[in-house]
């Protein structure tokens, strides 16, 4: 139940939800939540959410014992999960989140932290000047830290990794033989709020950044982690200078991502794709398997795997080129 | 007279400044100018400057004495304001400005700063390690203020405000609950110069950057401070990553902006608009309220209220996808 | 032959390059290779390479001892140059100078750093909080430091320059009167590499950076060196904030660069080109004097000079303003 990296501060009893949503539940159930997860990952005892038609699939064999969701879907669910009907799924799945994880919303400083010297470095692990490290922080063998770096909470570093100088990371695992260059912040919340008149509200990310082997993360990069899973990054993936990898974005093997691209909120990349320069994703797409994005191009839907693509909104290379001699 | 943030030089006898301009001036009135400001905003001693006819009406009623002008715009300033007539009228109020605050051409690192443990922080704030306090800097209530963040000269942080780590600011006002991310440059002047074959000639920046309640700046944002007005941020407007805002730029309230986006000098953009990431916005632009603009476009001419637009120059929204389909 | 910035490890004898490059190489001349150069720039005893046919007119009168080259480009090479024939030419020439130059293929931090009080500072040479200085650095007069700085290993800094807080600078020369702002990233290596399925292979970056006399870099660039030439800004350029400048750029005189654009690897601009922001430029192109490239343009072609140019991809301005009225 307990999350690796944000403190736990459930369970939840059936009559707080109802006070905090503001809404009556049939508490003939377990009187109780533990945790919150999507409608395939949720247990028994667990909350889960359905929000949209695109998961009804997944909504008929959940395992959860509750689902925050709305009067049209509520029929959709399993009889072994109780609805709890709500006008804004999102907004009440995040306000039941944040109860469990009250520190997933905003990225206070790590008070804990202490200079690097006060930690136990692994064999031939060596470390520049004024680092930090906080809580919750361990460093593989044969590492390098470079200047000015910040180390904060829950963050593990495989073996054989370098780190850049001036750059931020939290809540990120690392896996070995990874490069980080400077000047990059890995691992803060995303950008992710119910725009509200008054004062925006921001939902909770209780989701991880995980950066796998041999990866290489340019200059100036900013990769947030997810709001309820995680932003990943696949093996030997190399990512240039100044890029910005979104919350609950994954990116699969071997894919080369030139400098300055964007890539938006859940969306999931494949392996052995290539993307220019300056080029943008837009948000929840899905780009296949050895996929070319020319530099500058501006993708705004699905591309299936093996295509090459060009131009905003961005279209098969070929075409966009005839069409632009 | 005196400026809150730059330190003033000033009042200027005229015979200074024909002296600066290499021009005759008309000395039958006062015989000093105190101050430099817009049209609208100057005041009986004060300069004012017209170069363009766009700016005819407001030229009519200025309370300005002198007026830095050309030969073919003097005549439309009223009787109480003496023509001061030149070739190049930017350059030539640039060169009075720089006279009366030498120090706001060039970012001079701050030497007065001092270690925050020097400093008396107020009530429930707190603030990480290594952090640099300037010159003219006041915490509110309830802050927290993070690792080697270097809070420069001429800041007024307000309560409830969350400053991330490695972040830089000077010459910025920054209202109540206010969020700040890491690795950001807020308040340094802007890319302001006349081209020079032999070498640039910089203009001053006497603006500052106003960021108002409930905002949240992403991490490794730059906002620049205006040249002779501010650079404004409206209530509850969040940015996203690697944003960038030029000098002079006003957005207004309950305003979303993606990551990457970029927004050229002297820019209006309205209230509750929302901008898709990598979008870019050039100078001088006037878009209104409740504007949408999709991400990767370019605007270059004004959006009037209650638009969707997207691509590159930007259009209406559903004339573009149609075109693209 | 010693480079000035990267320890040199040879020379190398001949039957050491066949072993690394497991080719047969007929030793009939000089046993050993003293360095690495392309066609024009590599000397007697010099090992150069060959890989496409845009160079068999430079290659007819290389004066190299050795050339790295294919099967079907041998024939181009003088009789005083001995071919070696490899598969993949780039990979073999970087294998050979990572053996000479070991240090060139990742850019681990400086362990030599020390705070800047340490170091004997020029006549009116001032500096911030924080600051680290590496070995083989040189600093000029009538320089300003800003605070957190680090100024790696193999850096010369000319009089009267200015750098900003929180800024990166290696393997760079800075020219006098340069003024390069906050949290810039300067002289890192590039992002090149062979992708490799189980582990990309990085080349070694030999090149340094050169940034002439009064130049300005925008807070937030990154600058990266060259792999086998240098990358060079000229005179009185000018940058705006998150600029970023690939590998091998050469970019001319009273050139001016406005927010977010970037330049790919190996592309050489012009001197009077004006770049609107977040416009990009693909690698390896050639953009004359004197020319304007629109905000947001992509350019994907060589551009000659006194051209405008608007468009992804670029294209007459008159012509794109037109088309898209």
């Amino acid at each position: 139940m307990s999350h690796p990296f944000f403190s736990y501060h459930g369970p939840l009893s059936i009559s707080e939800i109802s006070k905090i949503l503001k809404v009556k539940i049939d508490i003939t159930k377990n009187s109780q939540i533990l945790d919150v997860k999507d409608l395939l990952n949720a247990e028994q005892n667990y909350l889960t959410f359905l929000h949209s038609n695109k998961y009804l699939d997944i909504a008929k064999s959940t395992k959860a014992s509750y689902c925050v969701t709305t009067a049209k879907l509520k029929d959709n669910l399993p009889k072994t999960c109780e609805p709890i009907v709500v006008e804004n799924v999102l907004l009440a799945i995040s306000m039941i989140t944040q109860k469990l994880y009250p520190n997933s919303v905003e990225d206070e400083f790590d008070r804990k932290v202490e200079n690097i010297e006060k930690t136990n470095l692994k064999d031939k692990t060596e470390c520049g000047e004024n680092i930090l490290v906080g809580e919750n922080v361990s460093i593989g063998s044969n590492c390098l830290i470079g200047h000015n770096s910040i180390i904060e909470k829950n963050v593990k570093i495989g073996n054989n990794c370098k780190i850049g100088s001036n750059t931020i990371i939290r809540n990120t695992l690392i896996k070995d033989n990874v490069t980080i260059l400077d000047n990059c912040v890995i691992g803060k919340k995303g950008f992710g709020f119910f725009p509200n008149r008054s004062k925006n509200i921001r939902y909770p990310h209780i989701g991880i950044v995980i950066i796998n082997e041999n990866c290489e993360i340019g200059s100036g990069a900013t990769i947030d982690r997810g709001s309820m899973s995680n932003t990943e990054i696949g093996k030997n993936t190399f990512l240039d200078n100044q890029v910005h990898i979104a919350h609950n974005v994954k990116i699969g093997e071997n894919t080369i991502i030139a400098g300055q691209v964007g890539i938006a909120g859940s969306s999931i990349i494949g392996n052995n794709v290539r993307i220019g320069g300056q080029a943008g994703i837009s948000g929840h797409l899905k780009i296949g398997d050895n996929v070319d994005i020319a530099g500058g191009s501006g993708v705004i839907k699905d591309i299936s795997s093996n295509n090459k693509v060009m131009g905003y909104p961005a279209k098969n290379i070929r075409e966009f080129l005839k069409e632009n001699r």
